[in-house]
Order: structure tokens, then C-alpha cells, then sequence
């Protein structure tokens, strides 16, 4: 996909700066940072100033924005015209209504209107399949598994027998949603497996990420609540029940048997201990290891998790560590002297 | 699924504590934390303390358990009542025996006895099954890999060429056996791949999880020991050799060419450098990062890591460091002052 | 498979240091740590001193290696006659060239010549597959999405549409490129998703690791620069630009919006701040922790991140830590007394 700066201008009913720069070719379209030659990129404010340094080959900024130094169309809503490139310059994807002949649905499968089943999906017996659900090459729906209306589940998503995923969920690619909880019990250095015979509920507007792991309950439920984002390769274990509009980022870690109030943030790379409590309105910055039960509205960091004020202070007394040795060993000399 | 407290009693043959809650509706079963409305739970010594503050609708006892302050059925055995009502409230699976005529099955491959092979498994040239081994659909049986009897690969699970598997392993979807390992070369910025050729043998009663990656030797076999069992998101380099009976749980990383004896225990979020030996009978807690080649029976934690006796003191120690060096400051005015 | 010592010195040409040793059995070939009863390996300087300690029962050694304590072959060149060996005991892959009849092919796609393209693979309607490309089972290539030449997609492997893989390129079994970043606005604690309209760009030559997720960029691309290798269990984010010829070693974290630039390494298990800029040639050890823009050429540990050499440092004066508090106690005491 090309287009001449002279005919986005035209696209999005903008003004060229300066006629001149109608002949340069346009290849893709970038934010400010990322933008290189062949880009389009926008501003408002307040990146406008930041937007003067980018190495984009052109820009959309507001009306009121002139003497810039990158070839510019000016455009009442920078933002919206940036939306309508998108549209021309990214294909809509076709994805036809209906069950592919590739696909393979098992017995006693519900499948509500409007279904997209995508080739090579699998839907296996006595699964229930909400309307206009979208479910993508390489996918399993196991038995027992319901997918709620308007979710959509990307290629080589597991969804194990039992497990319920709410409406209007997306779950990314190969994410596994309702493996066997890590349960065992040791006699003699023997590890016997105790059956995981629960499920997975996930309720509605939830967004998974790719390479989650979320692990049925060994009974009862492993619940993530309504509206909560997961990033990639996190890991839930059995029996946690995850609450509302939480934010939990890359790679962290719920251990099995933890629960988590409402609007609960992990930043990255965070872990837990299991059986513990999480109260709601929490912040843990990305790393924090949580060693036991969290008040609400708590923000933490570091491990063993500790308030991010004391981290911080902390973390600034272990930098002057060297030096406090340094005086505490001229002190010694000191008062060795003096007595 | 719905059932009537009353019922219920019937079924496990059990006494309702009083004939009054007969018509309480039981909707699912559950563990006595996770327990909401519509929940039966159950308990014994020494949980039944804390059932008391359970949200469960009502509880299976032992007979000897009396005015109990929610809605109960007293049983003989409390937890043979739930394995029995498990099996009414979660319908069996029926997985037919046999090769699905979906499932693609390649050239010289051995299947032995009442396998079955789900739709859309795929089973490459020159692959040997055992007897009785399930094959989800979507997991990828490579050229001359072997699946001994009785276990269960899940969806999506990739086992590469050459690669083994033992008997009554479970492994979880998604999971990836056999990946080349992470071997390169450089000279001048420039990264040449070495190939690895080995394989991977997994030997019998291991269990892996969910998104394991256990990459192929570059010559000789990454080995997994009898009976251990590894949890989601584990990743285990080329050439290591992994003893019987450990617990890896998850999100641990264990680099290449590692020894680890047996019955070795490595908590969530542990990372290890290459090219170590780790004895038997240790235990690792969560999030170490070990450094360097570790004796038998070693309790370790913290990273670099050290005993956990160690990392305990030097915690508490940490956590008053911001008061050792106001009460440094105050000495050295003392002593100036002195002087 | 299984060979006499006396047949393998002949299928390499070599000499027997005793003819009495040509009946042993070897079943495998393995590098000498891994190497146990039964296998063959190979030492050349500097590790033949090492290979002395091996479990092997034969080694390949240089001819003016005598007098060794192990069943020796001599061979000109022991490192290409294991090569040699290697593709007897290893069976080559037959991977038929040509589209599976049991591959599901989209609308308008474009294949280019000797392409292999297995069973059950998806290559979704208008995707663009060049020359000599492999395709594994499972894996799914989505519209408009394009892999050029020579490059193999290994199974179940993800690659969502627009994204575009580069020539010569390994993609290993179960990895995700393209996912939707994890952008969401938040209001009232509700998230409401931010669009991700972007691609992933990935340059030729590079390699990625099982069970990786490459983000797709909100607008604009996740771009992976030619040359750069990536282990398992890797997150990168949205809209990172990452240099060529870097490492990205298991389980590393790059957040949102990176830059990173050439030949920088990241040990395992780093994770990073998003909207950043790391520059050239720098490493980053294990578990780092990077939180603030880095300069080229540093040499980085720790979390939060400062030079290795202060790491060290620092860490040793941790060590020192219990001890410091028990002089401080005893100078305390001692200026008490004095005054």
C-alpha cells in the first residue's frame, strides 16, 4: 500500500502545509517514535513539541499548528483522520459466517446464531457455543465448555472440558484456559497426583492474553472476574479467584488458592505464595513477590513485598551500602585512636 | 446442574442435622474457602474450626460434628460423600477409543492397543504409540518420536522429531517437547546457529503443565527423571538432566547443560545459570537464582542465592538498613563532637 | 540403533587405541558431561583433560591423544567424525515438498515454488508463503500475513494477520507473533480497550524460541531486527523496535514501546520498563531489571539496574550487612561508655 501525501490530504479533507510535499510517497503509518521514512504519523497536543523530532516523512497535526519541520497536512481532528488511514491502509480481515466443513464438531454441540467456526477448530460433545462467537483455526473447545455470546477465542486456544468463558471475552492465541491444578501429595518422596476436578469461570469482558495458563480448581471454581485484563505468559493457579477489572501485566505469577479483590493491578514479573488474600484497589509494582495477606489499597513493591515508599527508601540506603562501610570503618579507627 | 440439600443426604446416605434445610438447592461443590450461595462444601479435623466462617449453603460433617452454624449433612466420611457427588455434578468424559478418522496418521507408525487418537491429532512417519494413550486434537506426534503407554498428550501439544516420552506421563496443553535448543556461535555481531540434534526423553510418571518448553540436546538427550512433575510456564534448557521425583513449579527457568539430582524441589520463579550441579534433596524457595553448583540436601534462597537461613537474616537486616545509617550519622557527630 | 566400537572406527576411519575394546556396545552419542554407560562422545582441546571424568564408555579423541583412561578412537578430526556418526544414529526427516491435501489453503493466497506445507497447517485467505518455506501441522498463518523464503514455522505456531516474517527465519512450535498489545484506557476502574491496528515485523535470519509472544503494535510495527535470536518463554511488548543481532535470552520481559538497539544481550529473566531506549552493544546479566534509559556499551545487573561492577559490589556489602549492624551496636556501646 502506497499514497501520495497529496492524496491523504485529500482522503481526510486536510490542508498540505505546503503544496510542494504533495508528490511524497506514504508506505505506512507509525506512532511518533516509531515513525521512520515512508511513515505518516500524527500529534495533538500535548505531543506536539516531542512530535518536532520524529522521523517520520510526514505528519497530521491540529489547524492551529504551523512553521513545522516535517512536511505536515493539517486536519480539524488529527486523531479521526489517522483512523480513517487506518481502515485503507490495514485491510479489513473476512471471516465468513458459519461452521467450515474443516472444522469438526462433536455431539450434542449448542451452537447459537451467527457463529464464525473457523477451519480445523474444534468443538468437542455437549459443548454450548454463544451467538456470533468467533472461534479460530486450531482452537478446542472441550466437553462441557461453554463459550458465552460475542467472545472471541485466536488460534490454538485450549479451553479444557467444564470450563466457562463469559461474554464478549477475547482470549489471545494458545493461551490454556482449565489445565490440572499443580496438586500433589508426597509420601516418600513419591509424588501422587490429587485429581483437579473443578473448572474455569471466566466471567464476561474479559481479555486474556497469549501463553496464559490459568489451572482448573481441584474442586470448585478458578474464577477471574468480569472485565479483568491479562497480559501474556501469566500463570493462575487452582482455585484462585481473581476479582473485577483487574490489570494483571507479563510473566507474573498467582500461586494456587489466592483471592484478589476488585481493581487490583500486578505490574510485570510478579509473583505470590499461595493460599493468601488480596484486597481490592491495590497497586504491585512490576517484580513485587508477595509473601502474605495484602490490606486494600495498598501499593506495593519489591520482595518480600514491602510499601513502594519504604522500596524506595530502601533501595536508596542499599546504594549508599559501600559508603556506610567505609565510615563505619573510619569510625572504628577513631575511637580506636581517641581511647 | 441443581440438586436439593434432602437429595443430597439420600445419595451419600447421610443425616441432615435438621430436616428443615431439606429443600436448600445445591447448585456446585466446593473447597470451604472458595465456597459462595449454592455451594456444598465439606470439612474435617482439623479444617473444621474454619468451615464455621464458610460461605458455603451447606457442609458435609463427620457424624461426631454437632451445632454447626451452617446447614449440614453428617456423613461417615466426609470426603468419600464429595468424591461421590463429584462424579454426579461433573458428567465423565467420553473419549471413543480408536484413530478418529480426522486425526492425520503418517507412514510406518506404530499404534499399539486401544489408543485413542482425537480429531485432528497428528501423528508424523515413523512415531510409535503405546497402548491405551490418548492424543488430543492439535497435538503434533513427530518423525520417529514415541509415546509410551497409557498417557495423555492434551491439545496443542508439540513433541518433536525423535523425542520420548514414558509410560502414564500427562502432558499438558500446549506444552513443547523438544524445541531446538538456544545454541549459537558468534563472530563479528554475527550469530550462527549450532544444530542440535539430540533429543529429549521424558521417562515415565512425569507430569508437565501447561506452556513448558524443554528443549532438544544439541547432541545426547535432554533427560526429564522418573515420577517429577513441572508446573505452567517452565522452561528447561538443552543437555540438562533432570533427576526422578523433583517438583519444578512455575515459571522456573533452568538453563542449559544443568545436573539436578533427585527429589530436588525448585519454587516458583527460580532461575538457575548453565552448566551447574544441583544435589539431591534440596529445596529451592521461590523466585532463587542460583548461581553456582549447589551440595546435597541445601535449603536455598534469594539471589545470588544462599541458605534460606541467611536470606532470612539478611532480609531483616536490609529492612533496618535506612536505621543503621541515621544511627551512623548520629556516632559521627557524637565523635565530632567529642573530639 | 546400535554399533560396535570396532564399526564405528571404521565408518570414520579411525584407529582403536585397543583392539580388545572393538565389541563394546554404544547406543548413543552424547557431549562428555551428559554422557553415561552405553554412549560415545568426543574431546578435543581444551577438554580433554576434562573428558578424562567422563561416564562414557568410548570417546573420539585427536590421534596424539595415548594413554587415555576411557575406550578410545583416534581420528583426524574427532568433531567431524561425531558430525558424521550424528547422521547414522539420527534418522533424517522426510518432509515432503508441496501443499498436504489435508492443509487447509484460504482465498488469493500466494505460494511460492518448493514450498512444504504439512498437514493441517492453515494459511489463511490472501497470505503471501515464499520459496522453500515449511509449514509444521497446527501451525496457522493469518490473512494478508506473509513468511518469506527459506524460512520454517514449526507447529502450532500463531503468526495473526498483516505480520510479516522475514527469510531464513526458525519459528519455534506454539509461539505467537502478533497478538493484540495490551493497551487498554481506564475510567471509573473500567478498561476499555485501545485498538491495535499495528503489525509485527520480523527481519530475516532471526530465530524465536517456543512459547514467545511478540505483540502487535497499536499502530505502526513491532519491529524484531534482522539477526536477533530469541529463547523460549520471551515477552515483548507493542510497538518495541529490537535492533539485529541481539540475544534475548528465556523468559525475558521487554515491556511496551522499547527501543532496543544492535548486538545487545539480555541474560534470562530480565524484565524492562516500557518506553524506554537501550542502547548498542550492551548486556544485561540475568534477572536484570531495567528501568530508565540505558547509554551503548553498558554493562548492566540488578534490579533496579546499575553497572555490573557496582553489582557486585553492592552485593557483597549485603553480605556484610548482619555484621556491620553488630559493630554498630559495639560502637554504640562503646561511645556510651566513653562519654
Amino acid at each position: 500500500m502506497k499514497k501520495t501525501l497529496g492524496e491523504i490530504a485529500k482522503i481526510i479533507d486536510g490542508q498540505l502545509a505546503n503544496e510542494s510535499d504533495s508528490g511524497i510517497e506514504i508506505r505506512g503509518l507509525e506512532n511518533i517514535s516509531g515513525a521512520r521514512k515512508g511513515d505518516l504519523t500524527f500529534a495533538v497536543e500535548p505531543h506536539i513539541e516531542e512530535a518536532k523530532s520524529s522521523k517520520a516523512s510526514a505528519i497530521i497535526l491540529p489547524l492551529d499548528v504551523t512553521n513545522f519541520p516535517i512536511p505536515s497536512i493539517r486536519a480539524e481532528n488529527p486523531r479521526a483522520s489517522i483512523a480513517k488511514l487506518l481502515e485503507i491502509f490495514t485491510p479489513k480481515l473476512q471471516i465468513p459466517e458459519g461452521v467450515s466443513d474443516q472444522a469438526s464438531i462433536g455431539k450434542n454441540v449448542k451452537l447459537g446464531k451467527n457463529v464464525k467456526i473457523l477451519p480445523l477448530a474444534v468443538v468437542d460433545d455437549n459443548a454450548v457455543i454463544g451467538d456470533r462467537v468467533t472461534i479460530y483455526p486450531h482452537a478446542y473447545i472441550g466437553q462441557f465448555a461453554e463459550v458465552d455470546q460475542d467472545s472471541i477465542i485466536y488460534p490454538s486456544v485450549t479451553i479444557r472440558e467444564h470450563c466457562r468463558i463469559g461474554k464478549r471475552c477475547v482470549i489471545h492465541a494458545n493461551t490454556v484456559i482449565g489445565s490440572d491444578g499443580f496438586g500433589f501429595t508426597t509420601k516418600d518422596g513419591i509424588h501422587t497426583k490429587v485429581p483437579q476436578v473443578g473448572n474455569v469461570i471466566v466471567e464476561d469482558d474479559v481479555e486474556v492474553g497469549s501463553h496464559v495458563g490459568i489451572d482448573r480448581a481441584a474442586m470448585g471454581s478458578t474464577v477471574i472476574g468480569h472485565g479483568t485484563k491479562i497480559d501474556n505468559l501469566v500463570h493462575i493457579g487452582h482455585n484462585c479467584k481473581i476479582g473485577a477489572n483487574c490489570l494483571i501485566v507479563a510473566q507474573t505469577g498467582i500461586s494456587g488458592s489466592v483471592t484478589v479483590g476488585d481493581n487490583v493491578t500486578f505490574g510485570g514479573q510478579v509473583g505470590t505464595v499461595g493460599h493468601i488474600s488480596i484486597g481490592s484497589n491495590s497497586i504491585f509494582a512490576a517484580r513485587s513477590g508477595i509473601t502474605h495477606n495484602m490490606p486494600e489499597g495498598y501499593f506495593g513493591a519489591g520482595f518480600p513485598v514491602q510499601t513502594h515508599a519504604e522500596w524506595l527508601k530502601m533501595q536508596a540506603a542499599i546504594k549508599h551500602l559501600p559508603d556506610v562501610m567505609k565510615k563505619l570503618r573510619r569510625l572504628e579507627k577513631l575511637l580506636e585512636e581517641n581511647q
